[in-house]
């Protein structure tokens, strides 16, 4: 049972997108599990040993648990095979959130696995046997939340729903994406646009969520602070 | 000092748009004021001190203050004047957020207002007496809050930066507006657009807020209750 | 030949979506066919006997005529395969409109058949039989009229074409859905989202319809009424 | 009593953006009144005399009544006089359908006759004599309708509600444009952008209308022509 | 090598969508090879010799290479296996640049070919033989920029990043696009609406282009010509 | 005679928003006049003659000329007077191309300043003298090309036309900046974005422009460098 199932194509995606909102998640006591479509090899510079062995070590960092599929790196599909592959991932961990890629940017893997994470959420709730045979050996489960995270190299859609500060958790987050030395000169900050979403909200480094349809806040508390404070203002000193 | 100023063209217009949102925050122990731009008079059924023993039930029932400023219904401007009346109030009152139209929609007065406000709490901040003699009697303030309510008959932008769902607040939502009687045959739910507001995110009524620029959210848990609930999730009954 | 043919992944996914509007273009004449891709099944409670009765129910229930296409619930692929069934569909009810689902949402059988359909109405149009030696049996035909409904829980394009006001046929819509008794605890509501869409043009419940490129009005007389009447102003009440 | 009344900054502002749908219209037998808030001049081929007498012209061209209001040329602001002066021509002409400009595009007299056009709708309604002592002779008028037309050099907003194929009107829509022959030189086609809107239908020429809010339509006839025709369909040619 | 690889699913589509950009280009000394992923076959009017050849001529017209690959017109799908076949053509070539269809429009070819093109440009980079087997037995590439183009009968998406102007070109367009004889009464201006997209920047007839992220541009010299001209303005001769 | 005019609220305003375009094209050889409406006082920081020094400092650093308007900082109103006086800088130096501020954010002279732009690039062409006997002592001028730029604490539109990469100028806009020591505490990064602004195209720094209507380039050369070159590609390293 976990509280957020973290979906990415390759080990290292979600720990790119969305790392220092999970170090935060954990730090505040949630569960994480990281789902990674592929061990992301074959690559010029990794094996499937290395990989997992990296995927782990930032798992552990992380303190989440971390499961790798069988699909394969560069070739991810959105095939009947894939989703069910995922949807049993989503039963296993019983997630209340989960977290998959937006729909935008180029790149074929991101683009499938991100149609494949809308399927599994919707398969993983399937109740009834179909005539197809395959076994649901899991009892299904449906997760209430999805959140959206951009993973591309190119802003495509620069409207997030929402940003979180993780100022506080960057250099945490260098240390987590360090976990992935056999990628090592990827410019990862380039792929995570940590300062430029950071820019959006006035905060040195976030991370962005997307989202399906409206968005609901509790109230308006957290614009405010604890009621009567009434000191976050403060005289101008300039136009 | 307050929370939030909430500011309007008119008595009620605050009410109609945020007054559930506004119920909610007094319950929370906010301090809210209301400031409406003009008394809402000359109108074929009311009186000036119809209106303003209306706002002042209002405010009561609201358990909030009240502020009714010279602005001349159906004429209001984006003047120089009409922007230091409202900077006035807004360094009287020392809000942490300000509540304002959303400058969309065809009435004159709702989209004065819009700039009014914005210039009003650019004006309050302002350090040095000026060349133009006019008295700043009150000290300098910076809200650093702002946020927008839709207050128009059409619904020119269906996306809000968030909504917050008032539905256990909409009868004495109801109740509050009941207290405009002499308007009383005004069609408030379709001003308010309670029930439109819910549908995009799933709750029966809701009132929504726009917002320049990001919004940041502290984590994700609003999205998943206290860490290792996990039961949120349910098995699925259909496709 | 019917006049409009309405396609959807499950049988009750067009009824939901634009079945009000069905029953307003039945009443003035025109003849209507409905193409489910699937006959919903499984789910946990139905079959495909209870399914295809109530497919019937319904489409007798608005005069209309049925198909129900082999295509597996749950399981709707984009392929040529399901293209060419549904291309076979178009041929035999040579519609002038055709009616599909808008490709939003996360529901992958939704967007599947956004896409089939899509495809369909162009392969049925193909008069030359090709390399593959599929059976073509039927002469080819260009739907020229292609309109699109949402059906999707979270409303994630607010801004549609145009939309159609089913005050009137509110009742017997619902009269409509509860055909479907097997799937009763849906909330259809929820789905169809008819007063949401009201609220976009002041009615009660309203449908909604998108579409590719411009829309083309044949002159101004839809917000006129007959020449000369020049009544339907009135003095205003208030503010 | 006027069906439409279509109001402009300048003489000729209404008869390039619209003049062919108010030629249609004007052919079903709809009432039109034009309404320039400036006579145009001075400009540098003019004189008050010519430009008259050509809005006369061009009126009597289109069989409509022509009012020219005293606000000056280039100098159009938004006022609370020019609002009344405007909203005076409401009530006189009580039009069902008010058209105005879309508040696009760098021309200053446009967005002030944009406003200007909003306000006075809303003045010609108010019903209660206000405390500044102007004189409303005339009863007071709510316009039921409202579209807005595109006059820009620039296509700032090319998603228009709706378009009018004027393809028919075109050659009389030049005649009718040839009555403001002191302005001869001015390239009307660019102004007017028929071509461009008649290619987001697929017509030679159209005319685009703005909404705020949804668009309402009585039912889908307008994609079908009578019930049971059955015969716009068309075998393709080709892919 | 080439400077410009243009991609389209059938001969035809990249002539009618860019043939003008293209024939720019060639005056200025690029090279460019057309890669067409199908024959166009089967269509009523054609035969594969027949569209070789006439794409062989509109190359020769233009001064282009051309690659035909194996896909089947009508019955294009984003699978791994056109993936790599295109993958081949970009390692082959070794563009610069890649143009490929915009993901908009309904035609399943084209959107097919979108994805493609955006796959075989990740997968032409990839560096090192994965566990499939497949022979890459070019060297790898990455296209360091792809711009895309529009091809489809509506306008769906009416912002381009930018576009070119081939008012020029435009006589020459229509020869190239006569190479293309066997599909002679296609309406390629309806296609190419080159009319319309000359609309936006003023001039008779442009080319669009889409763009992922941002447009750079080295500074500002396009808007002025060589410095100190300052003669490109002019006395106004009317409002 | 100006190549370039750059209009800005206040001192300091062009430099933030776009000084190291204006540094690269007077490395280009382009003529740059800056124009602040306002001499940016009263502040608490600085005199009239502190502001006008500083901006002489920074005109001469930049190598261009300087124009300080008499209008007054936080009370600029778009007034026929304001009109004019910017209106008369227009016909003074005679610009290719005008830069002023797009119409977004909440500082109200930023607004009035982009409104105030727009007029007087128009009323700098009129020719005739109209009937309110204002002098235009200088001879008419229409300026061909303008660009807008975003200035605004929070990003409401991240979707310019297009970025100027000023990387290189970077630490010069730095020392250009500093001219305006007055106001030193001053968040200059924070108001100019260059690093979020950067990050749509690649790069370290940009400056955004934004545009109204469509952006025209003469060709893909920009994609490309010189023909033939084919150099700019590279083998991948890694997914």
């Amino acid at each position: 049972m976990a509280d957020i199932l973290a979906i990415g194509a390759h080990p290292d995606d979600v720990e790119i997108a969305v790392g220092g909102t999970l170090l935060r998640m954990r730090d505040r006591g949630y569960s994480v599990v990281l789902c990674h479509a592929s061990d992301g090899e074959p690559t010029p510079r990794g094996s499937r040993e290395t990989r997992l062995a990296e995927a782990q070590a930032a798992a552990r960092f992380l303190g989440a648990g971390v499961e790798v599929l069988s699909l394969h790196n560069r070739y991810i599909m959105d095939t009947l095979e894939a989703r069910r592959e995922l949807a049993l991932a989503v039963r296993k961990h019983r997630p209340t959130l989960i977290l998959s890629p937006w729909p935008v940017g180029e790149h074929p893997d991101h683009r499938a696995v991100a149609h494949l994470a809308d399927a599994a959420r919707f398969y993983a709730k399937l109740t009834k046997t179909d005539d197809r045979g395959e076994p649901w050996e899991l009892p299904p489960w449906w997760a209430p939340e999805q959140l959206y995270y951009h993973l591309a190299s190119a802003v495509e859609d620069p409207r997030p729903a929402f940003l979180v500060d993780i100022t506080e958790e960057y250099p945490r987050k260098q240390q987590l994406l360090a976990c992935y030395r056999s990628q090592g000169n990827v410019d990862m900050e380039r792929l995570a646009k940590n300062a430029f979403w950071g820019e959006l909200i006035g905060v040195r480094y976030a991370e962005a969520f997307f989202r399906r349809g409206g968005l609901s806040l509790p109230d308006l508390s957290g614009f405010l602070g604890p009621p009567g404070r009434g000191t976050s203002g403060s005289a101008a000193t300039r136009m």
